[in-house]
């Protein structure tokens, strides 16, 4: 084990204030209480610190939330907010974010896979900024339609699934891609009156700590 | 159990033969042996016939794959490609999709998270019509340009990885991943001369009976 994991701080989240993904991390390393080092890395700024040749040699994706940390001697890395999340879940299982029984396991994936490979991808910056820079369409609208199909669909799943959270009572996966998910349908103006199942496990989410640190305005990097 | 399950094939697959995403469950289940009755959802026909009224009933995210089946009497749909891959490995754990060490099994997350959530979301039909119908966009080139980037990425994460398949010397969900996002690339004019890791892989696969029957030129739906 290295020193710094010795002293109790072994992995390195980079990270966005406002990167969506990067919000699930953070909310998955706040519910677990793992420590961590926050090194922000800003998207945007001087055409974005993640298309540098230093950081593509760390993460060939140029994407956040990125986890890095050493272990028997050798760096690890891990890119993807579901493969950390994942990887999070093994070393740390308290609390649990994935059920254990298999239906229900596999159910509290689909609701997370609604945000995950259905919305965000489809509404990430460099994507709408490709449909106003290169195609001359309006990214906000363009982000807007998908953040409200897709929103739809997943209020149609979870109405049935949801309890005082998005698959029963406990916290899990489900509700982590949730609240970063409504935030960004937030900005882009997206009416969430439709949803009334989402917003409301939404607000059972925000009254816990772990969720409430992660948000985007109380990271080291927000800007105002 | 119902009369179909304990026939021996209690579970129905929603699919479409050219579905990168139906296609992945299709080698998930060819892998494990599970028995499933196949129903084509035409995607394109007369305006698609996931966009009917009887099909958003089953799955509001209008999308194959879907994943339909009677337990305890009780009528259970899944959604999304991966939820329903992690619910058969739960049911049916042999052979395993992922590895058990943590480092490991997140790698594997990893590696399928890319074209899950990287690729596949931005080039699939509903984009890039959206591109071509609504922004006078070149929807071929839009989805060759998602998936040179996202394939770039992916090769550069499974180099140090892969062994005979992504990761080490067995088959993982990584892929039953690689493999249908390749054929879409191939389909929308990708050089894939740049990624000789990821092109070594999908051989290896191709020779694998679960894979070969799982192409879309061999399903009761397939067109000439």
């Amino acid at each position: 084990m290295s020193a710094a994991a010795a002293a109790g701080a072994p992995f390195r989240l980079y990270s966005y204030w406002r990167s969506s993904c990067a919000w699930r991390v953070r909310i998955g390393l706040n519910l677990k209480g793992v420590e961590h080092e926050y090194v922000p890395v800003h998207l945007t700024r001087g055409g974005g610190a993640q298309n540098t040749a230093e950081y593509q040699e760390k993460n060939p994706l140029r994407t956040v939330p990125l986890l890095e940390w050493e272990e028997d001697g050798k760096l690890q890395r891990l890119s993807q907010s579901m493969a950390i999340l994942v990887f999070l879940e093994e070393r740390y299982p308290a609390p649990p974010l994935w059920p254990r029984d298999p239906l229900l396991k596999a159910q509290a994936w689909m609701l997370a896979e609604i945000p995950n490979s259905g919305i965000q991808p489809l509404q990430n910056l460099v994507v709408t900024q490709k449909v106003k820079n290169e195609l001359g369409g309006d990214g906000n609208a363009w982000a807007r339609e998908w953040n409200e199909r897709g929103l739809a669909a997943l209020e149609g799943w979870a109405r049935p699934l949801a309890g005082k959270f998005m698959l029963g009572d406990s916290v899990t996966v489900a509700d982590v891609y949730l609240v970063p998910q409504l935030y960004g349908a937030r900005r882009f103006g997206v009416d969430l009156a439709p949803f009334p199942t989402l917003t409301r496990v939404e607000q059972a989410c925000e009254a816990l700590d772990a969720f409430a640190r992660a948000r985007p305005e109380r990271q080291p990097d927000a800007e105002k």
